[in-house]
């Protein structure tokens, strides 16, 4: 058979590196696709100028277009008979994309564990994007649930990674050069600065987007992410197509301008559930918890540790988890993440 | 609060200039988004060598690309909370914006006028787009009906300013080096030049366009346009997104190529109503008129004012307004502009 | 009339030449739309380091962006009025076509034959397309049935041009420098080079996406196609937009990189039947069966002559004629081409 049905939970060895297919040259369009997809407004993704002025050489893509890129290689080895996008960790931007650069993925499995019915197991990959120079411009940890094709291959030795629960400050990589002592706050579009937030505000970012089939279709494609139930109907029982986490994502990443405008670039992704599907139609909101703070090192730049939330119709203000600890079922992504903002 | 509420009527001062935020770095991806969103052919914005041959270095972006991406960073500062998008006028193209160029806008509020009812009021603003040379490429004056947040502020002394009517045919700016002494009006698609025109000349475009939810929410978020009526269908009782009238704008101009494929740049807006609104699923047709003509002293360039009016499914040719002088239900556009042709 | 009706068939002379209006500079931006549009892998037209490593200067654009780019200018000429696009032959690409061209088209007028109701005709036009230096990038003959205006008008005396069954390998142009002697399998995406496939050989490619009409309206504006049909839904009586066939041609070779991710190239176009409109809501799928292979003297370069089939919704495996010969109503696109592919 020519054709890739994917890999099934017994395919994949512990140890062993994937190198993913289809490298990637990304230019201006990605950047001009990425800004009719979502309502992304970040100054230092946005301008040129606004990004010399902030020590780097141009506006590089926003860190998710780097996420999304590296992410959609990673399908068709990694998650094409998945169940279930189970988590991330220890995800750290290394180094800007910029238009020009070409993109590839591999990723080491690192953990392997059984389901105990037999029929499916949990795969654990550390995943990294590298640059034409070969250098790497993202990584991060990543586990799904696969199924088994063959139920009678018996089961791999269990293997759990240790994950660290967030990515300390400390291993922080801040793009060289960037430099937030001159920061325009005017041209930023907020005046709040690091030292506004204080550990435990909650942000309602308040702004809210209604999706299409054809948004999600077009978003989850530039990425060339082959996923079969984001863009056929016929994949699933209820006719319906599953929205790709990423989409929200991004979605929520650019809805937290309102409130979060300064807190520029992402720069570590400590976890992330995608807590219930999205579907077209649904209006999805956001909300921010601030988690933790730190200081760089770098000339005006701090770093806000922050829970952003994407929820949809129908959730009351900072709708998380019931009193059981679920999510509640409004509740579409929880995920925590790093950003730098200017002191 | 960290989030912006936007502006209320009283926010503004008269005299006050404000910058807007989140200046942008346009590319071909910009044009190529453009060219997907709206049927546009004039040539001059779609080919790099008929713009040379024109005496230009390049093909600019569509004179509306630069219209919408001012216009959409003004938006959280000036029509967040405004109830009615009221006019135009005094607007002029004073140069070309090209692939790489960073724009950024910026306002003065240049009239104030309380409603006898005391719970809104019009605010005046002549807006400018600058680009990374601070040269400004676009100015234009528009009005708008702002609520009050507190209805015991007490109102402002009147301020209305004096608009022109229209832009003098001598106030119209020429992009350096324009010349249409050789022009291809094969290659442009249609014979007609400004000789052919009359005063009073009505053209019917033909073609229509039925409008879809995915496409207007990508157009109005490309330009970085904040408006939650356009992206949330909650925002409405009636549960529809309102479509930002700068898309129509450009459909009904995109239309006009058909018949008036030789106006190949707008220079001018003398005014514009948004009559009715437009919802996904109206067809869009356009109709124009000749309004003016004039000289312009560069070679070969000739002017001509236009009406260009768009209108929906069902609008006999040429609808406009009824006998009381109102706009027909089905009239969503009646722009008022100069364009530039071959003599 | 200004506005441009469209040419009927008592229109169309034997021989004469038609310079096709609006030429077009294409960018990434047109890429990035291209990837958005449409699930296309091919790591040929998708990185700069794989084209470079295949001895191209940089990726050129998928080759049915130059397809439908050359192919949209004709429109307004060509089709404006047709009642059927009849068929294609002799397509032949002759140069890629990278970011920066400017593509222009021009027809020349090889056969006309009125139809025996004396009401409509069938017009053969052999296409072809230049760039910036007037080097042809593309040529194809198609033939449309047109409608006549004035019924009174005599029939031309019918000519009808010889035509190639399929453009011999002999005939295929291979782009300058192509050398497919080191190349990456892994990176590709498939382990399979031209000597594992067999002439007689089927591929299904499993991979299925439903179509929303802002999609194939955002891609067939995107190539300045203007036929009314797949735009305005009054167009129709059953108020559906009819799916531009080359909207269908781009899902079809996308999804076919499910098992022919190698053949990265397409270098000539021999036949092709739109055997069934497509419409919003439609999920397609498709099929391949290698027709033919050919060596191509290129270092490491062979051809495989392939038939791509796109289905719809509840198409049986392979699915292409019922025994009468007639396409079955799930058959949506036969198409006959070659590509390149490794050795």
């Amino acid at each position: 058979m020519k054709t890739n049905p994917g890999r099934f939970f017994e395919d994949y060895t512990l140890g062993e590196v994937i190198s993913h297919a289809v490298p990637r040259t990304l230019s201006g369009g990605e950047r001009a696709a990425y800004h009719a997809l979502y309502p992304a407004r970040h100054a230092l993704h946005s301008s040129d100028e606004f990004a010399r002025a902030c020590g780097l050489p141009a506006a590089p893509f926003d860190d998710l277009v780097a996420f999304h890129t590296v992410f959609g290689k990673t399908v068709p080895d990694i998650s094409l008979n998945a169940v279930a996008n189970l988590g991330y960790a220890e995800g750290r931007w290394l180094k800007p994309v910029w238009p020009g650069d070409t993109i590839r993925s591999e990723s080491t499995v690192i953990g392997l564990k059984q389901n105990s019915n037999g029929r499916s197991g949990v795969v654990y990959v550390r995943t990294r994007g590298l640059n034409q120079s070969g250098e790497p411009v993202l990584e991060y940890v990543r586990w799904v649930m696969v199924r088994k094709r063959d139920l009678d291959v018996p089961a791999p030795a269990p293997v759990v990674p240790e994950l660290k629960d967030f990515v300390p400050a400390s291993s922080i990589s801040v793009p060289e050069g960037l430099d937030f002592s001159n920061y325009d706050f005017t041209l930023a579009g907020e005046p709040h600065r690091w030292g506004d937030y204080a550990v435990g505000e909650r942000i309602d970012h308040v702004d809210g987007v209604t999706v299409e089939e054809a948004e999600h279709m077009l978003a989850t494609r530039l990425w060339q992410n082959t996923a079969k139930v984001h863009f056929d109907r016929t994949q699933r029982e209820d006719g319906k197509r599953l929205i790709y986490g990423g989409h929200v994502i991004s979605l929520a990443r650019a809805l937290s301008f309102n409130g979060l405008a300064n807190a520029q670039m992402i720069v570590a992704l400590n976890a992330g559930a995608h807590a219930n599907p999205c579907f077209a139609g649904d209006t999805v909101r956001a909300w921010s918890e601030v988690l933790d703070k730190a200081e760089t090192g770098a000339p005006g730049v701090g770093a806000l540790r922050l829970r952003l939330v994407a929820v949809k119709d129908g959730a009351a203000p900072f709708t998380l988890k019931d009193e059981a600890g679920k999510y509640s079922p409004e509740v579409l992504l929880d995920l925590d993440y790093w950003a730098l903002m200017p002191l």
